[in-house]
């Protein structure tokens, strides 16, 4: 039985190309990009070529474009590179309640080192309201960082017109764009933002690998210190074979977006009329036309997630119940508990992220299976029995 | 006319066994470790597997092994780290002024955020004082960062002393192990050090990947903040394909260091008496004999070494006049300048490392062609001219 793979967000299989790519360059490069002759040369063509490819895809230049270990270093870089780049102006951050760890994490570590932090409410979509933003702004305030597309419920946030507010009030913009870089256009003219993370994992290329656009003129200080590496903005010796991945992973998103985008969209659709057929009492979380086109994000009462995740794994279909940096904790996820979802909703959510290699027949069997475990689970649980004992 | 590469420390080729084990994992594998599923299973293994081996070159628990994307970042995160997790203790941190310029810029990062950094002279061999570190010590200092083995002279510094009087006096210990992990035997209960960084591009695995050392209980604080990632002290999705190049090439020099070391040693010897015997004038840098056995620092008056790179280079040699990191700047290497060097000798410097594919010949090679070049690019120096007019 082949195993139905909806856990997209989690990691993305390497596209073939992405794989030859990686391959043939672990076979035949080794150079450090960094020196000047015949070992380090290949290595610094191929350094450039994924720069530019990655430049391609998000429309920025490829001086602009930072190379690191991710989208968690680059929300790290991006936050913690302006509160010092600009401690001199302020120390007043605005966010929103559904932001990935990353980005609370890195605003609960500048709080200690006396940082003030504004975290606004979101309606019960997940959206940031841009007029909340304007008002939360003060003199203090040296940046905004308001995710592009959320990565538990999918909802896409109205960046170009916070952005706009942003530059008005002469306050740098951050966007984790990690969850919609490469599914979705993603262009850093049209968002107007100074600064926006991406990750190869989350559009088939490899983990532990990402870029920073920076935006010229950006007053941002490094996150990682040491040699001149990346214009001086990162240093260390450069993850080679990875961002070689990377790049041809921006250079197919790019190439195969056209295609990839309605297909993914129908076979979506279908999950949801199926599983909303299926399981009448199901609540779809997030916007429901402003989102990411792959994610799907349903909460059922009575039930945990984590048992639903389970079942589904024994039939071989394999999702998430939150996202993979969370794994491993066990409070509700704190962007549907944003949303306003009661805990005993919040504790019953499945996340559906699908890919390029999905097809109707997976969808088709997660909607022949799914009502059935819902109501195992369901009768399982002293509650529901409590309320629907006749 | 093959290519003779002198410059392991720029990059290593990797290990045939290093690129074996990432192609088989980059063909097989592509779950996210923190995934409990049968995607995410082979994935944790794999990274499990590699925290083994990198575990057990330095004699470390795994759970005292993080991994990250190189030495730079472990540098950073053992300092900031640190500085963070021991704010309110005190702000003196003590380092030397030979240290790599991911510990020198990573203090200055902190000097603005209010820390104090002591940087002690070293002898001319690049020694640090124990003594002088004792002397330095105050009820405010929170870490001594001293290197390992330096990367530009290959001096092996006396760590082990100097983490006994940071115990005894209740400081935190980093050593920036990345120029000899992998090359020399190094233990971590034997240096009794706090932390140790490491990278694998040293020693045959690929770059942008390496790991730092935590002791239990070292009150650091994350340098990436974000998801549960590494119990909890460095977030974001694992470079698991560079973290499998990592833990194979921590087991092939495990395995392999009692035959490489001879080797290396005497082809270093080998080399050492060749430049002697046709450069008369050529001054060895670093300590004669507590130094790392595959560097072969030296300095030749009237010439700029970038230069002899160059005409190396024309002959298929390749080698190095100052480390990768700082390639692209024309200053004169603080460390030689440290050691006491004037101006001119350390810009006349080459740093020859060895690597195990280099042979004999090679370095008969190097020697053949050596003084012929040396005296060319003597003979266009004017101020050769003018001295040895006659």
């Amino acid at each position: 039985m082949g195993v139905i793979y909806l856990d997209h967000l989690a990691a993305t299989p390497l596209h073939p190309r992405v794989k030859e790519a990686m391959i043939h360059h672990i076979e035949t490069v080794f150079g450090n990009p960094s020196t000047d002759n015949q070992i380090g040369q290949p290595a610094e063509q191929a350094l450039e070529q994924a720069r530019a490819r990655v430049a391609a895809l998000i429309n920025a230049e490829p001086k602009e474009v930072v190379f690191n270990s991710g989208g968690t270093e680059s929300v790290n870089h991006a936050i913690k590179g302006i509160a010092i780049g600009l401690r001199e102006k302020g120390r007043h951050i605005i966010t929103s309640n559904i932001e990935h760890k990353s980005v609370l994490n890195s605003l609960r570590t500048l709080r200690l080192l006396d940082y003030r932090v504004t975290s606004l409410d979101v309606d019960k979509y997940g959206l940031v309201d841009p007029a909340e933003v304007e008002k939360a702004i003060t003199p203090e305030t040296i940046l905004i960082s308001i995710m592009l597309a959320n990565n538990e419920i999918g909802t896409i946030e109205p960046i170009a017109d916070i952005a706009r507010i942003a530059k008005q009030r002469k306050v740098a913009m951050h966007t984790d764009a990690v969850a919609a870089t490469g599914i979705i256009p993603v262009d850093v003219q049209e968002l107007g933002v100074n600064l926006l993370s991406l990750a190869a994992n989350q559009f088939y290329g490899p983990p532990g690998v990402g870029a920073l656009f920076i935006r010229k003129g950006t007053p941002i200080w490094p996150l990682i210190d040491g040699g001149l590496q990346e214009n001086k903005r990162r240093a260390g010796a450069e993850n080679l074979i990875g961002i070689v991945g990377l790049g041809m992973a921006a250079e197919m998103a790019a190439l195969e977006m056209p295609e990839r985008l309605p297909r993914i969209k129908a076979l979506k659709d279908r999950l949801a009329k199926g599983l909303t057929e299926g399981i009448p009492e199901i609540k779809i979380n997030g916007h429901p036309t402003q989102c990411l086109p792959h994610l799907f994000s349903v909460s059922v009462e009575y039930i945990e997630g984590e048992s639903l995740v389970m079942m589904l794994d024994e039939e071989g279909i394999i999702v998430a119940t939150r996202s993979a940096c969370a794994s491993g904790s066990l409070r509700a996820s704190h962007v549907l508990i944003g949303t306003g979802l009661g805990h005993a909703l919040a504790q019953g959510t499945l996340v559906f992220t699908l890919g390029i290699d999905n097809t109707e027949a997976d969808i088709d069997k997660v909607i022949r299976v799914m009502p059935g475990i819902v109501q195992t689970l369901r009768e399982m649980s002293p509650l529901y029995k409590k309320e629907h004992a006749s």
